[in-house]
């Protein structure tokens, strides 16, 4: 079974050369956060390694591990920046597992009681908005 | 903001316990991964720590680095198990984050084209299915 090779054109690795912007919520050595633009609930964000890989099925471990101590850490602002009662986590794999953006991501919901996740419509949100929750999350990371 | 406490008495910490039963798939010194007996998918399999964790909001970083290799290995396997041409990887916290057993835990759906998951029904699989389909997982390991 051979899987495509990671293509560096994909808008994640422009987000992480800065060719295209984010609205960033943080950033280490290994890792960047930011908001997803086309949030299925309020505060939906990703999480993605620096380091180049397509998805789980080519990602190194190390790698792997980094982005999961940021989807902790994210996990916690969220429920903190939006009250959430719980927080649901996703990452897509290959087209028909889900994946659209072709650089590893985990995305990052934040839940309350009788809030379904919003169908993936792709439209952005209200840029506003997107910022107003970045602000949120941010203040909840301690930054 | 606080998290009930870990429950030693949920289904999987049995499990780890040898007090259930379970479709094994894989073991290390940190980590199980068995079928999910209400499958939303041929071949769904979760993967947990051994280290007891309610979810992502209390585990250890070391530990869910763990599971994370795990859920590669098992994400490689279904692939070639079932001629998947995907996977999607989900991670529910809180019971409204989808979470229904209080053990953290990975699923790993294989992924076809054409074929969504089917519901949560409730409902436990055929038992012989439940172990050819683990047995072609546990062959695609190289057990």
């Amino acid at each position: 079974m051979s899987l495509p090779a990671y293509d560096d054109q994909n808008v994640f690795a422009k987000i992480l050369r800065g060719e295209m912007p984010c609205f960033r919520l943080y950033e280490d050595e290994d890792t960047l956060a930011f908001m997803d633009i086309m949030p299925r609930a309020d505060g939906h964000c990703l999480v993605i390694p620096k380091k180049p890989a397509r998805n789980i099925l080519d990602v190194d471990a190390d790698s792997m591990a980094a982005v999961m101590r940021t989807v902790q850490k994210l996990s916690h602002a969220v429920m903190t920046a939006f009250a959430a009662e719980g927080v649901t986590i996703q990452q897509f794999n290959e087209s028909v597992g889900g994946q659209v953006v072709f650089h590893l991501h985990v995305h990052v919901l934040p839940r309350h009681t009788g809030v379904s996740l919003r169908p993936h419509t792709g439209a952005m949100a209200d840029k506003a908005v997107l910022e107003a929750n970045a602000q949120k999350i941010r203040e909840a990371l301690g930054g």
